[in-house]
């Protein structure tokens, strides 16, 4: 066995020196070198913005949707909407593993969770069994190739699958939140009320402690209640992120001037930079986790008003996310329950 | 004299509730609020986008220019171009000081250049005196207004104007790189042949001390014998940094494997986010200046293969930035010498 590169591009077909994510077209034989790992594939987990795209342009057609997956792993050697670009996840079971990267905690027959975009994952369909227009879940007959920096998680025994991948999507969040928090600290969460919002509250508020401050800034009155009866804040606020004055107005009169060390940016509308720059005490910490967020508005709204914060751009990865998520759903019984009632 | 919102927002005359910057129209009358300075304009120093804008659409007939700043401003009350968006900066005399934001720093007759952009200053001009096609700036006779949170610098003695304007204009970038760096650390500049780039790697040789390593990655074969005449890198690569591996490969090897603890993006080409991230180690840091730069392409390619890197968005303003980089013309006559060619 041959061993690749640990980023994959050993299997980039078009064009030659890109990474698989920006390639065109990719090689989907399902072959190994010595460090990748093959999967069975039981599920795609096809990403929300992708599945919506072809569930348009088929007008919900069964048959159609099954053809368009066909042919863009068929052409691309990988699930990567030509139109929008993203993947989504897949779940399997291993099937091989490469002989260098033998690692005591995965074995042949452990069944995981692909933490990767299925727009770099190598995929090869031989039959589609069930299109779930429900969930953007696709079953099949099939295989996957995981690359040796392609990262993944061992689903559980204790939780159900689709609440587990449900949380898995956003892992990310609560972990880089638990690396920023600190005991004592006031923290916004603006788009609180969301999954990934949910996860990021619960974490700040056990990372601050008792003399810390936890606010969640929600647009929808319905999420906000629910913060509230979960206690996942000290304080909800019901306001409109783009509009930065209000939401200035409001953390200026709760922390008494001082402001937030900490902002967590859930909201996946465009223009709540400047609401997150604003509530920001100087020399605090902007985290961006919203794929609406736009760098140049970002960079040019501190400058233009001589703000002095480290604005940091979202990583959906971080050593132990996977495990640190699915911990929340194992502490908070609150959480279980909503997520269950949304996801399972 | 009533007090205004630090952030200017007193003077928006549309959208109500917005910030100046992105208001479409501000009040520019020169009764000064109580927290705001009021500036004799000699010179703007039109942001490079929106001159060269102006230029074409004028085929460079300088009537023409003088209309079109003269309309813009009068229009929307500040030079904010509405193609490109930007503004840039002005050099001008104080001439008044409100009462509730008096500093002993600054006094009535001082020189200053605003370090906030035009694109969000009350600007009034009574006549164009003198437009400079070479260095994009034009002397008039106006006043300008700046905010209570709009920053300023105090124009040096011992440094020529235009230098000094050539050197605030990137001032962060020097800035940002002295809070990061620590001694010892292997430091990559991606871009380190341009004036903000030479800035970051004198910056940069200073802080890693003699047990450090800096790497300049520059396209110019030009650029680069500069840097390495200058001594301002330990080594100096002629690449393209929209090609990840090959830059990859190249700082491996360089680095024994061990790659970056901090990675500079200074390029102003889009799509070398995937070069910063893969030359950085685990748990390094990423700094992008460049407005090129793609939030979801750095977000998703950071996650695409497992990296936990903290990635971070240029913030043009942090405290003591005008010092910091004025100050590395008087310790450096090298790069004072380079500059003077250039600029003045």
């Amino acid at each position: 066995m041959e061993k690749g590169c640990p980023y994959g591009t050993h299997r980039v077909i078009e064009p030659k020196g890109s990474l698989p994510q920006s390639a065109y077209k990719i090689d989907n034989s399902m072959e190994i070198f010595s460090n990748e790992i093959l999967i069975d594939v039981l599920t795609l987990n096809v990403d929300s913005a992708s599945f919506t795209q072809i569930r348009d342009s088929c007008n919900d057609d069964i048959k159609c949707i099954e053809q368009t997956i066909f042919s863009i792993v068929k052409e691309r050697g990988k699930l990567q909407n030509p139109v929008t670009g993203s993947g989504g996840m897949l779940i399997g079971i291993v099937a091989e593993i490469g002989k260098d990267i033998q690692d005591k905690n995965l074995n042949v027959g452990d069944k995981i969770a692909t933490l990767v975009s299925l727009s770099l994952t190598p995929l090869k369909i031989e039959r589609i069994k069930n299109i779930n227009l429900g969930t953007d879940q696709v079953d099949i007959e099939g295989k996957a190739i995981l690359f040796e920096t392609g990262i993944y998680a061992k689903l559980p025994d204790d939780i159900p699958e689709k609440l587990a991948l449900a949380v898995l999507d956003v892992a990310g969040a609560p972990a880089q939140v638990n690396k920023l928090v600190k005991p004592g600290m006031t923290v916004s969460i603006i788009g609180g009320g969301g999954k990934s919002g949910v996860l990021c509250a619960y974490q700040a508020m056990k990372n601050v402690g008792k003399d810390g401050k936890v606010i969640v800034i929600e647009y929808s009155e319905e999420n906000a209640k629910k913060i509230k009866e979960l206690e996942l804040a000290h304080e909800v606020i019901v306001a409109d992120a783009t509009k930065p004055m209000e939401i200035y107005q409001k953390i200026n009169d709760i922390t008494n001037g001082s402001l937030c060390d900490v902002t967590i940016n859930n909201v996946n509308v465009p223009g709540t930079e400047m609401a997150s720059i604003l509530i920001t005490k100087d020399e605090g910490i902007i985290y961006f986790f919203s794929m609406a967020t736009s760098f140049t508005r970002a960079a040019l709204g501190a400058e233009g008003i001589g703000k002095d914060v480290m604005m940091i751009i979202g990583n959906g990865y971080t050593k132990g996310h996977a495990e640190l998520s699915l911990n929340i759903l194992r502490e908070s019984q609150k959480i279980r329950k909503l997520f269950e009632e949304k996801y399972c």
